[in-house]
């Protein structure tokens, strides 16, 4: 029996509602990272207040080519120019674009990370360059490694923070890495759609020097943080010439209207972002400390809104623990993701996100009841 | 002075207002081809619900990454498989992928079309043939011509009904032309994005003879019709090994949440097509009579939701005549398409929509009075 991921990622409640003959609305999703405070106030009002108004311009009228009051409202936020950012159909539309924009002979993708890279190079037939990290260093390389496969390839992803494993580099580890991608003209493709969840995301990011590192773009995502992920939103943040070319490589019209203005009002909203830092800073180390309770369980302290961990079962059947899980979970509808679905990975691994205290002591209690039954070994 | 079609293409409300100091919503837009009865009310009504459901989530949960609502109702209407059909975020996200999928050497463009066929071409750096038309033979090629193109050509790009000129070749032509593709493996496009709005769209169409036609694929608007380019919606109808080439090529998640839902709705709403079709059925030839009383006017009598006309002005200054009368309405809060956008036109023509009774008849005396002042030579 396959995976809840037959599209490629978590999230999919539909592909959960027909394996467990279930409403798709009905699971607790812990299988996406979604801020689950969100949307916010601001961005429901409105949407609401633009289905109210005559002719419905947002829907009956094109939206605005080139999302004009998103991109300049997120300029200013970034202290860049409005020529220094491209808004995108989600991050995923950037992600997949930047491959088509540079062409690459080789892409380097870190294993484990988010899966749209590899998908995106592969589809274009392009050749991937793997760099193979492990449980025992959070899955980051070593500065060495990471600058030897810069060199190697001409666009290097890096997600910063990373996912599957929620860890990240140092902000002098990925500046070197920069700076090595300038030299050798490698593209360094930072994925920072994460990054809104740290304590102090300004403090991590490349984006104060990123005019030092010409081939360097930051990818960013509206969706997580703010909980869009139905509306689609993603910006990328690089150098005048690099949003250029991905522009002119954008279909026509690719962010809706409601996703811009929903975008619009979410910058406003600065409470929506104290509450969820506030959220997270209560309850990571709560979930995190009930995964490490359970004997089955070892868990990677990521640090942003998502953990992954790796079971020890002695009694799984014969298929892998981390379907074994999720089929378990979605069972008693939960949803989870399978950590093998990532290259570098195998059926240990299961990454769930950080939700409000009550689901997440919902997944305790499940997760401890499910992993008791089927005995296990503990680490 | 540049035109309004900075970005491409009309309806571009945001360019109209910076340009005369407008606001981008005062605007009566005749320069994008929009259904001014949507969109329907049931699609309002879904939007409105779901934007009231607990916890949002068309908003705050990940979109069905294959669409399987409405390519399953889309499949139902049009008597195919839902692997025969395929969802995009607008037609123009489908238009611009299935270049990627042919990777043609050279791509066959009618002069004048709609523009993205040629951008999309152009953007990879592919050749274009383009077979000219002229306005005696209502932009139409001749069987001959147009078979003799396709064998020259990888894919070749039908607008049926075609854009900007409203005429459409004869069924006949076009499956002679869709035998020739398949013949001789070109692939053949034909972008049906206003086929709705014909009097018997079924009867125009390839579709019912469409498995016939290997090489040939449909793409499809439904933001046209149903009034929703705000939300961005169109689909694809092929054979199901196309439509599985395209889909791999789309990134994930393009089509968001509410352009979904939004569709299924719509389509539902069997009542809003019958009201469509009473409408133009008055307001086409109102509009055509009111533009051919017009001394300095010669209107293409197109068979759908628009009009091309040319211009014969004795006097437009230095301007060309397309951009000095798009000036002048601008300056008077209305919206024309300047003909001359499109490659194979020249500053005489000049395209709009049809509308409203009230709206077409404003368009008309304001055509009146501004084409009086300028003199002008009857055609």
């Amino acid at each position: 029996m396959d995976g809840l991921e037959r599209y490629g990622h978590g999230g999919d409640r539909w592909t959960a509602g027909e394996r467990f003959g279930k409403d798709p609305d009905s699971f607790l999703d812990f299988s996406a990272n979604i801020n689950p405070l969100g949307p916010p106030s601001q961005v429901v009002d409105s949407l609401k207040k633009a289905l109210s108004e005559t002719n419905l311009p947002v829907i009956s009228r094109y939206p605005d080519p080139i999302c004009r009051g998103l991109t300049h409202q997120l300029a200013r936020r970034l202290g860049v120019t409005p020529e220094e950012v491209l808004i995108g159909n989600g991050g995923a539309e950037l992600i997949d674009g930047i491959h088509s924009v540079v062409a690459p002979r080789r892409v380097g993708v870190i294993h484990p990370s988010f899966i749209e890279y590899e998908r995106a190079a592969s589809k274009r037939g392009l050749e991937i360059l793997p760099l193979k990290t492990g449980w025992e260093r959070r899955f980051l390389p070593e500065r060495g490694e990471l600058l030897d496969w810069i060199r190697e390839v001409d666009l290097a992803w890096v997600g910063h923070p990373n996912n599957p494993s929620g860890t990240l580099l140092s902000l002098e580890d990925l500046a070197a890495a920069a700076e090595e991608a300038a030299r050798w003209e490698t593209v360094l493709a930072v994925d920072e759609a994460f990054l809104d969840f740290l304590p102090e995301p300004g403090e991590a990011s490349l984006l104060p020097q990123l005019r030092e590192f010409p081939t360097t773009i930051l990818f960013r995502s509206m969706t997580k943080f703010y909980a869009l992920p139905g509306l689609r939103l993603g910006y990328a943040v690089a150098s005048e010439e690099w949003i250029r070319r991905l522009r002119r490589r954008q279909a026509s019209w690719s962010v809706n209207g409601l996703a811009q203005l929903a975008g619009e009002a979410a910058l406003q909203d600065r409470e929506f972002e104290e509450k969820t830092r506030a959220w997270l800073a209560a309850e990571r180390p709560f979930l995190l400390e009930g995964l490490h309770t359970l004997p089955q369980v070892e868990v990677l302290p990521g640090e942003v809104n998502y953990l992954l961990f790796r079971l020890e079962l002695s009694d799984a059947g014969s298929e892998p623990p981390s379907l074994w899980l999720q089929r378990k979970l979605g069972e008693r509808g939960i949803m989870i993701r399978d950590g093998a679905t990532f290259p570098g990975l195998d059926g240990r691994y299961v990454r769930v996100a950080v939700r409000s205290r009550k689901e997440n002591r919902r997944l305790l209690e499940i997760l401890s009841e499910v992993l008791s039954s089927a005995g296990g070994t503990p680490l």
